[in-house]
């Protein structure tokens, strides 16, 4: 059996839990023991509050501590742990290895995903990206990681660093992009609901086509007639500035094949 | 019965033609007739050879004519049409309706989606876009258009081109920050599989939260360090600067509200 703690209470913690949670109905060897909330109550949807504490110093013994904080937090709340030479991993993409406090030996369980409060994820689908500072500590993060999801990768913290930056590009500017698409509808009194399938469908085409093969558009086919009609039709400075940038980008890359 | 005929064999022409053929085995009311084709072999998988036709002149009577050409031919094509008073749409999102010869009644019939070649949509949850010259001719385009799709708009010229400007936004450049995204996993040996679940559930995330609420990241957080840290990794300057006019894109939001 490997008993698993969890530290934190926000969202990747929350998602961390129900995961746990769902395998031990399946007599997993892996066991969520306990979990650190400073407050008991968010928690008390998620876990029996019997596995709930809110004191540091009455933390049972486990096999791996996992510190679901803010990156901010992460090497402060390590430096709090009232324990010596066990394992304990933090959950972030950006955070190096290193900030972990060095009484402890250190690991890296950064599952790559956009939680979002009370909206269910299948966490098998989740890519859990991990790292140990020890060699022989990585056997048991790895069991851990399987036992709740099909995509456990090890990514080193120079690698961490380039998914961490891809990951901004891929989520939170396209996410932006979508914010643009509903601002431009909005000022057009135009329904933002008409580009969801379109959204859903761009993102679902390069799963099985490189987004290099799927790439459309007036940008792609140089089709400078359409490009200068929206260069036109975009009234809001900011707009233009992002479609000459990406439009040039998209046009660049097709010039160096 | 309404008589429909598809002039054209791309994808837009293909997935229409696959959609309408759906719905004739469900005894609609709605019959595609006859399509033209340039080149007759390139609908041998879609379509009965007998409904195919080369030469515009054997185009038969229809009550509803639709031109799934591309952009550039769609004002030469509806002049060679050898009629005149039909109903003649076409399927843009950036031609004018007015593009279309005068010798017809026109229309824009303008599915908001992304088409691949093989690669099967549902098309009932493909939004379609109206417009119709003469108010009497649009109770036959919008029966056609709901045989098909669940979701059928009324747009004018001025909104259509809304509507696409912003398609290019959530299209064609989400999909470029995907490529981008890839770029910057192959540079640094990370598998770029690892960032797909996140690119669904981006976009699945917009369909329960508006993108302004589903925003998350350095920039939303005006987390300077982070950022800090993200631009001197990336040492392509393309990629540096697209990183830079986004963040202040979402910072710059993030200020007026």
């Amino acid at each position: 059996m490997i008993k698993v703690t969890i530290i934190g209470s926000g969202n990747v913690a929350q998602h961390l839990i129900r995961a746990f949670s769902n395998i031990e109905n399946l007599n997993s060897t892996i066991v969520l023991t306990q979990v650190f909330s400073r407050n008991k109550d968010i928690l008390g949807n998620v876990l029996d509050s019997s596995k709930i504490t809110d004191d540091l110093n009455t933390l049972e013994e486990a096999d791996l501590y996992i510190l679901a904080v803010s990156d901010d937090a992460i090497s402060e709340v390590s430096t709090q742990l009232p324990f010596t030479n066990r394992l304990v991993v933090h959950t972030s993409g950006t955070v190096a290895l290193e900030a972990l406090d060095n009484k402890n030996r250190k690991g890296v369980f950064y599952p790559l995903q956009t939680f979002t409060k009370n909206k269910a994820v299948d966490f098998k689908t989740i890519p859990i990206c991990l790292e140990t500072k020890l060699e022989n500590d990585y056997a048991i993060i790895v069991e851990v990681a399987k036992s709740i999801s099909d995509a456990v990768f090890e990514i080193r913290t120079e690698q961490r660093k380039a998914l961490h930056v891809a990951a901004v590009f891929v989520n939170n500017f396209t996410n932006h992009l979508y914010k643009i698409g509903e601002e431009i509808c909005n000022e057009h009194q135009v329904p933002f609901e008409i580009l969801k399938p379109l959204i859903v469908e761009t993102a679902q085409k390069i799963m099985v086509l490189s987004p290099e093969k799927a790439q459309t558009g007036p940008a792609k086919r140089n089709d400078t007639k359409t490009i200068e009609a929206h260069q036109a039709f975009l009234s809001n400075e900011n707009q233009s500035t992002i479609y000459k940038i990406l439009t040039q980008s998209i046009q660049h890359n097709g010039k160096k094949l």
